[in-house]
């Protein structure tokens, strides 16, 4: 890595390029809702195209990858499920407890439903492929979902407080078994099992 | 259903508000990746917030819901993986053939990341469960996930043309059991089976 990629400063790209994803967050929302008569919904989508073409005036090309910062940290702005400057994620913040359980708690709204009024069951499977996922990885050594199987309860409802936790159930050579869940106030709705495989070094 | 609700022309609407997601997907895609500088992105969250504000004017409130045309189509605009209005969904057109196959070929960008350039897990559990889904469900009568396993067989890449498939396996009561995958060029990338639940009338 070059001494001009070490001087990234992340903190101020994070206060640069993250108001402009919650920014594009609320406009995603609007936008499913909406109910706003053609030649204001035509205005407004001038205004988006110009400021897409202004933030054309520079762009990485390709994806944005996973960086790490001089710290050692992840940097996974790009991320479909906790990326900072990604608005089709919620983003989830994740927590690691010294015990290894993985938690974060969050809010879906109308971009993530399903059937009327209720998260989809494919986002309630995005969201625990990342938490368990998250207990099987090593700083530097990301592990890769092997297999996932999910358990339906029951539906769970957008614009809720939610929780989904995992935690690794055992570790077998370079397979760690994780289970999880999302839970609303009423009890968990959605159960999950993975076996996600850190690739050897 | 009122008169007034029969007389929703579906068409015109589609004209005016799908217009509007494809230009909010591009900002979806560039605010990930531009390095455009402060000032400029300022400028841009500046217009993307007016735009939000006009959309603001007349808001369906909650979420988009499921509508049924006169003719009996289902109109799901605000679904995470098929809505033409929901900037999350990247919107997949499923097919369905007359001998039960469902498939969409689509191609996923940088707001799908994962692992460095390639998708994330969760958005190929996301397809997956509405593709197999979508074999189970009859007019009228969605079917809900009970069980969805995903097999990874190896990482799926961002920016190639994909294809999701599935079909039934066999129906018992009120379950469906169907079978599935996606696959690039070079074969099947994950494979998934899931039990849907079609409640009784």
């Amino acid at each position: 890595m070059s001494d001009e990629m070490l001087c990234i400063d992340y903190r101020r790209l994070e206060s640069i390029y993250g108001p402009l994803a919650e920014s594009v967050r609320r406009l995603v929302d609007l936008s499913i809702r909406t109910e706003a008569d053609p030649a204001t919904v035509a205005a407004a989508k001038a205004k988006i195209d110009r400021a897409a073409d202004e933030l054309s005036a520079s762009v990485r090309p390709g994806t944005f990858g996973v960086h790490t910062t001089p710290d050692g940290d992840t940097v996974a702005w790009g991320n479909a499920v906790v990326g900072l400057r990604n608005a089709v994620a919620p983003p989830l913040v994740l927590h690691h407890e010294a015990d290894g359980l993985v938690w974060s708690e969050f809010n879906l709204g109308a971009a993530y439903e399903g059937p009327p009024e209720h998260v989809h069951g494919g986002v309630s499977a995005l969201i625990l492929d990342h938490v368990l996922g998250a207990t099987a990885h090593k700083l530097g050594r990301p592990a890769y979902t092997g297999t996932l199987t999910l358990r339906y309860r029951r539906r769970t409802a957008l614009g809720r407080l939610l929780r989904a936790e995992a935690h690794v159930d055992r570790i077998e050579g370079v397979k760690t078994f994780s289970v999880g869940h999302i839970a609303d106030a009423d009890g968990v709705t959605v159960e999950a099992e993975g076996i996600f495989i850190t690739p050897r070094a």
